[in-house]
């Protein structure tokens, strides 16, 4: 080679050198990987906030152990308890009086033992019972009190417990055995040997205490779809009442309006050719009503949300810290999702959050639809939330949650991912102002809020529970209802009683109403209640006093007794109601928290009921009571299987006892009438669907929280807004010139599902 | 050179071009920035929206020469016309009448006349008064209609028109003269000399038809603040009745509590020493209540929203597209945003959605305070729907439409960027429904929703007027109170009005109160309204007739007149309400649109108030009307200067007229009773403070509409939900991998200022 090659070689090496480094200069401008940041607000709380947390699933295999070396009787797991057995129907965590944790949290006391509630069902007795205990210590228990009749006044008798996986899958056994004995009515109304079928499981049992009759209602079920609007027009009334399995009897029948002896007189009947039957196709996967298989494909991507910086909010075991706020979050497995200790900047607005109840209530001319009034609490609010999607349910970039749980087993379980935690750009400001006169600005704050989410799934329905944060200091509680509506068959009046959404289905109207507890603790433990409300005054003007001036003025009242302070369902309300401290801010007025409830209910059952009283919180939109430790909630798990001799009547916490400068809570009910119309099927839709409430301050603070945001937005005519100093919003096309980087989509709410059996569907 | 030297060198170049290769290579898997795709629905709609057309500045500057050179009278422009002289008001589009829209759009018949409405204010002619004229056609007008005396059933004399800038800033040098009368008062009391001093209209002006005396009040004014929450205790009544502005006198002065003949005398009282004067330092800018002014650096990012592939929604011209919607858009520039022609899948539901009136009714101790009854139509909703803020106001990425219009000017004027328009993902499931029985399957929807903004600033108030469109063939209207709130100057019982916010500032309770005109027509023009609710039937059950069931029951009622479609405000309306066609849908039902009100409204004015029939709107939450197209509007810009001879009374409008099967209309009252607190400084917070309403199809389609979206997802157990082709959402970490390219940030808001004259602080 000679040395020109070689010189002609190297200039060819240093220009393509050359173009490279100039490809690469370009190329690194190509956008990055969002570099996350680590949130601003430190989580420096050191681990108070365990105090509420929910059992790990180490302590519940200690307490389960712990029972089964120390109850001296025979326990058998309930996953296979017959009703003569023992077993442990749920282990959780038994939260420590609030005396007790406030004086650990505030007082520098000892932290309260830790202790679980374990239920049980005693079958295996003389005198069958459910009997209640406080385990501790945690984790390795050493002792268990029975609180059954602390708690309730009483035992509690065995016939009021919920009904077992266990339990329904005898029942189906049975239903399924009678079937067989109309086999050709069932080819020729439902193209069915009976096995096909899907069973869904009506409450309450009954009409009085110790009635454990239930109706069942069967429907045609295609695998991948809610079978709950398919239904064949065939219900089956079961005794399940005897503790001998085999003493079980259907007692009942009712097809397409008739009712019958038992299913071999309706078989009889349809042989002797004097029933009405109506013939159904069984139906087929594509065209089943109330399919949500996609019917065209996947188009363009709608919008996302992404954290350019990563999120701002600090989430360690059960605790959340986020722009000021403080919270404690918890699930119990029957009423669901609660929220302990919630401050703000520092100080505690709310001690407990906490879902009680989800009750609906159908109307129907089918027997099964007319007796449905659900109490979810008694199915498991908590235990049957499931994993969440990310990218649908919540935004795929959100913080997602496991939760364990111990309920008819002997094992703990996980829901995995079953809470979900994000902030959510609401595109909307918070707060913002145009200056046109005077001055030529802008300021404003975008409204970014902390959501706290979990949905229950309670056989058909979808309940979607948020809990919000705001930076204006405010709470925001929120529930959506969708899934599947409940149906019945539809046959003569049926339309009384809703739409017609199918050939052969009827939407049957409900209510669906929720209970909320809210302990508020506003400037201290000792609040009291003050209303404010305007009326107009008829005045003459002071300046001429010639001419009438009709004026708004401000009724402020303090209420002084519970019954002053409980306020009927769909009765009108003063326009504000606050929980107040007898501190004033800086401008004299009391410091206060404002309710401000958004619901849509429906009418309460008539007081005349024989099981109205288990439901009496349905009574009050809010009441207002003093707090007690015995008065933990305002419903119970065996109200559903007892509602005529109801375990908690939430009225009975209504006794006028003075409210002025105690310890109150706050009870509330909202909900909707669900007329159930042919835009709910598949799914009803989150739009209009939900109601809730807000916790605002009101005079609270001296101005509002949210100045102190750093994602405030100020400038006026004399700067340059295109200027990144003087305008955050300038920064935007630079700052948020970055990919998100998502992981791979995960999901494993199936792989649990075999082990919990459904409250539902058999 | 030697040939080693140079091969040496030729090998290092060799071996860094392979360096650079290989890091082009890694950077080559940096990701890219987003690509987007066109919309999916094409906008294939052939210019018929622009029938709706707001008139282009060409159109207004047409028209303005056209009245000028024909209406054989000499025109002043508006911006300095005095009381006597003859201007043009404004010039806006003239809404062709409904029939002839619908022989366009649906009939094949022809465009109608493009018409523009001008409105004159005739001072110089022997009887003064207010004509408005239809002028057309456009572009080129040849003629002008006075439909005055058609519109409103006479002329409409000249003391009922709004009050110009020129008027405003004639009375500002009324009242600096007069100031100028109390110089030592005003230097103890506010270290004024009164020229630095804001100076705040009120509304209504007097108490009989005629009456123009308006009581003004005064503020420190620090530059870049909200001077709304710095009264200083002083306010004066002027008259400005009198078409010669050299006879406008100031009628009475207000100060602390007391008031006087004049400034003179007060300043007599002052000298004499028998006044209490409140001494006030002069804000200074950075300690001044109400700052906006960010107290702390930006910090990281919060959530944003980005299009990975772009708009999915289509905007051309005033019309709209997205998944199924077709929206025409517009903005009247008194009564602000108003949309035509919505149509969902091809299929009007709603003809015109329209904002009507807002009103701001207050109490007070203070004399501007307890006459102020804004109508802000009077002052102009439209007019004042400034440039909405990128990233702030709206997601940045949204798409920002200008708007024009001519008022108080001969001159059109360009509200830039003041409507904005995006597709929200709101972080919540459309619906949803999780399987645990039977099969197991996961199937939804994300809530995607197409949002239409714009926020108009009147004076100190911000609403925030958002118009949704939901995958469920829902519309939501919600509107949000933000900004400054209005105080009076504490005095005396100053409280039993509100609440103290500041040193001296009390926060002046006050309604909020909106009224919308929803002219829906639901499968065809002609409906009627079908109204259902529950209530209870006491049964026997039909099994054993042995016990009681309280069965809910739907008791369906078609209202047949006028008086019985109109819902008195704060009154227990029927829970379920529809515009129903008489054609059914798959199953049966008529298909209907449901109403559903979210509102937390105040008390109405009393009806014995002689202003009461200016605002008779707001005696019903819902009206339901026959459709006429002399009942446009439910108020009028000149309710505000005389509205106690009302120019349009909405109560009139209800007379009792048959409803069935009749092209109907819903009048719809929304508002909150509003008593400021301490966090309403700076501003007010969306939080809470939203009303609102649903139109929400009910039986309209034979299903949820939302199965036809792309968007579905749906994955059983059978599935890997992680692979792309059986889960779109485990698309997602590839697909939004890309950067989002936001354009530099753009405001010129305040460009436009100097020339739109502001409605209220002088």
């Amino acid at each position: 080679m000679n040395v020109k090659t070689v010189l002609l070689l190297l200039g060819l090496a240093l220009a393509t050198i050359f173009a490279l480094v100039c490809v690469l200069l370009t190329r690194g401008r190509a956008p990055s990987t969002c570099q996350h940041l680590p949130p601003e607000q430190e989580d420096t709380e050191d681990g108070q906030s365990l105090v509420f947390a929910d059992l790990t699933p180490e302590e519940m295999a200690h307490v389960v152990r712990y029972l089964r070396g120390n109850l001296g009787v025979p326990l058998v797991d309930a996953s296979h308890a017959k009703p003569l057995d023992n077993c442990i129907a749920s282990v959780d965590l038994q939260v420590p009086a609030k005396a007790e944790v406030l004086w650990f949290l505030d007082g520098g006391g000892a932290r309260p033992a830790r202790e679980a509630l374990a239920v049980l069902y005693f079958g295996n007795q003389p005198d069958p019972n459910v009997t209640e205990y406080v385990v501790g210590p945690l984790p390795t228990p050493a002792y268990h009190r029975d609180v059954t009749v602390r708690k309730y006044g009483g035992k509690v008798p065995y016939h009021r417990r919920p009904v077992t996986g266990k339990e329904y899958t005898d029942i189906n056994a049975l239903i399924q055995r009678e079937l067989k004995k109309a086999p050709q009515f069932l080819a020729t109304c439902c193209e069915s040997d009976g096995t096909d079928l899907a069973i869904l499981t009506t409450a309450p049992r009954g009409f009085r205490s110790g009635d454990r009759t239930t109706w069942f209602v069967l429907f045609h079920n295609v695998a991948g779809t809610g079978y709950y609007l398919s239904p064949v027009g065939l219900e089956v009334l079961v005794e399940h009442r005897d503790l001998h399995v085999s003493r079980w009897q259907l007692r009942k029948v009712f097809y397409n309006g008739q009712y019958f002896a038992s299913t071999e007189d309706l078989e009889q009947e349809f042989l002797a050719r004097t029933l009405e039957v109506v013939r159904l196709k069984k139906p087929q996967a594509d065209a089943v009503l109330g399919s949500m298989r996609p019917r065209h494909p996947p188009s363009s991507l709608g919008p996302l949300q992404f954290e350019p910086q990563g999120p701002r909010y600090n989430v360690r075991d059960n605790h959340i810290t986020y722009q000021g706020w403080s919270i404690t979050f918890g699930m119990n497995p029957n009423s669901g999702p609660h929220f302990f200790d919630i401050r703000y900047r520092g100080e505690r607005i709310v001690y407990e959050l906490s879902l009680q109840e989800a009750l609906a209530l159908y109307g129907s001319n089918c027997p099964g639809g007319m007796s449905t009034r659900y109490l979810d609490g008694s199915f498991g609010i908590g235990r049957f939330a499931y994993e969440l999607v990310q990218g649908l349910d919540c935004p795929y970039t959100a913080t997602y949650v496991d939760w364990h749980y111990l309920a008819e087993s002997d094992t703990p379980k996980t829901n995995q991912n079953s809470l979900c935690i994000f902030e959510h750009d609401s595109a909307l400001p918070l707060r913002r102002h145009f200056s046109d006169s005077q001055s030529f600005y802008y300021g404003g704050l975008r409204k970014n809020t902390l959501v706290i989410r979990t949905i229950s799934t309670l056989i058909n329905y979808d309940y979607i529970w948020d809990f919000m944060f705001h930076g204006s200091g405010a709470v925001e509680v929120r529930v959506h209802a969708t899934g599947y509506i409940s149906t019945s068959f539809l046959h003569g009046q049926g339309t009384d009683y809703g739409n017609r959404v199918g050939p052969h289905t009827l939407g049957t109207m409900h209510l669906h109403h929720m209970h909320y507890k809210v302990d508020l603790d506003v400037g201290g433990q000792m609040n009291f209640l003050e209303t404010q409300d305007m009326e107009y005054e008829i005045i003459k003007d002071p300046w001429s006093t010639q001419n009438t001036i009709e004026r708004p003025y401000l009724r402020r009242k303090r209420l002084e007794r519970e019954d002053e302070a409980a306020f009927p369902l769909n009765a009108p309300m003063p326009r504000y109601l606050s929980f107040a401290s007898p501190k004033p801010n800086k401008w004299g007025h009391p410091r206060s928290y404002r309710i401000q409830i958004i619901s849509f209910a429906g009418k309460h059952l008539p007081i005349s009921s024989s099981m109205e009283r288990s439901v009496s919180w349905g009574r009050y939109q809010l009441a207002v009571t003093r707090r007690k430790e015995e008065e933990p909630t305002s419903t119970s798990i065996y109200n559903q299987n007892d509602p005529w001799t109801p375990t908690v009547a939430f009225a009975d916490f209504i006794n006028n006892e003075t409210i002025a400068n105690e310890d109150l809570v706050a009870w509330i009910s909202v909900g909707f009438l669900h007329v159930p119309h042919a835009e709910d099927v598949p799914n009803t839709v989150a739009v209009g669907n939900s109601v809730g409430f807000f916790l605002r301050p009101y005079n609270y603070f001296n101005e509002d929280p949210s100045v102190d945001s750093p994602d405030s937005v100020y400038f006026s005519s004399e700067q340059d807004a295109r200027a990144c100093g003087a305008n955050p919003l300038a920064c935007l096309p630079t700052a948020a010139a970055c990919a998100p980087h998502l992981p791979p989509f995960h999901f494993g709410g199936f792989l649990n599902l075999s082990l919990a059996p459904p409250p539902g569907g058999l």
